[in-house]
């Protein structure tokens, strides 16, 4: 790989999956586009999958990120919402691994910890922080594809100080 | 379709996917073959995820069912284990829409309440009805194989009485 590296961010999801890319070249981080991928809930399940699956590849061969971030998430409401989650993170890690991109997974405290340096930083501080790095002229919104903008943040931190993010 | 139909019954887990294909043919009902899909512990996720997914295309492409019945799950043992289930119950659903394979779903209740008439039986009057039904010369092993040939009689049996099938 050459000396720039580009990095696609996933906050996975099922009603909304967000996403975030972002590009370090040399001592620099340029945002490249961000979003976030809706399915409907009255619409079947496996039709919701398909959308994430396709959304996703569609994101992957446009924007041909090198390596993805995923943020892995522990605490959920209930375990409906946990099976419904883990449901969209399956289609997630299928297509990234059908395509060849190396997967890399962080914890929502890495995540936090990265982008402000400290582990439990309030949503707001981490979106202002992002703005600031990424020199955005708008917070990112929606909230998922803040959060999938840091997740890509992280690894692209990880990826110059090896051991630097700790738990 | 004929007056024929062959059903792809799936009993969705981590490590062990359980299949179980039955055929439909006037009066009778045809075993065709069951078995499980395995993935190691030691392999990370998106890989097993990858060999669910290939392994039920593999079976799809062989056996060429019409329809499919999915077991739906609603207790785990804790959020961790939902997730996991989730993530292989996503390629599970996945694979399946992209062949264009309807997808049916039961409650184990409604599963149980087909096969042996009571909705709180247990496993093993369970697998010896299936034995007798499929007229099958062992009791099917393992379980998860029991189980998806299980979900696929019940799809059967619910398309011969509609509404028979109570929660």
């Amino acid at each position: 790989m050459s000396d720039s590296v580009r990095v696609l961010g996933i906050d996975p999801g099922f009603g909304t999956v967000g996403y975030g890319l972002i590009e370090a070249r040399s001592s620099k981080v340029n945002l490249i586009t961000y979003g976030a991928i809706r399915t409907e809930a009255r619409e079947p399940i496996p039709e919701r999958l398909i959308k994430i699956y396709d959304a996703l590849e569609e994101i992957i061969r446009n924007y041909a990120p090198h390596e993805s971030a995923v943020e892995e998430l522990f605490f959920f409401r209930n375990v409906t919402t946990a099976i419904q989650v883990g449901e969209a993170r399956g289609a997630i890690l299928l297509v990234l691994r059908r395509l060849s991109i190396p997967i890399f997974e962080y914890t929502p405290h890495q995540v936090k910890k990265s982008v402000t340096g400290y582990g439990k930083a309030e949503k707001g501080q981490i979106q202002r922080t992002l703005k600031t790095y990424l020199a955005m002229t708008e917070t990112p919104k929606p909230d998922d594809a803040a959060d999938a903008l840091a997740v890509a943040w992280c690894h692209i931190t990880s990826r110059r100080f090896p051991g630097g993010v700790g738990q």
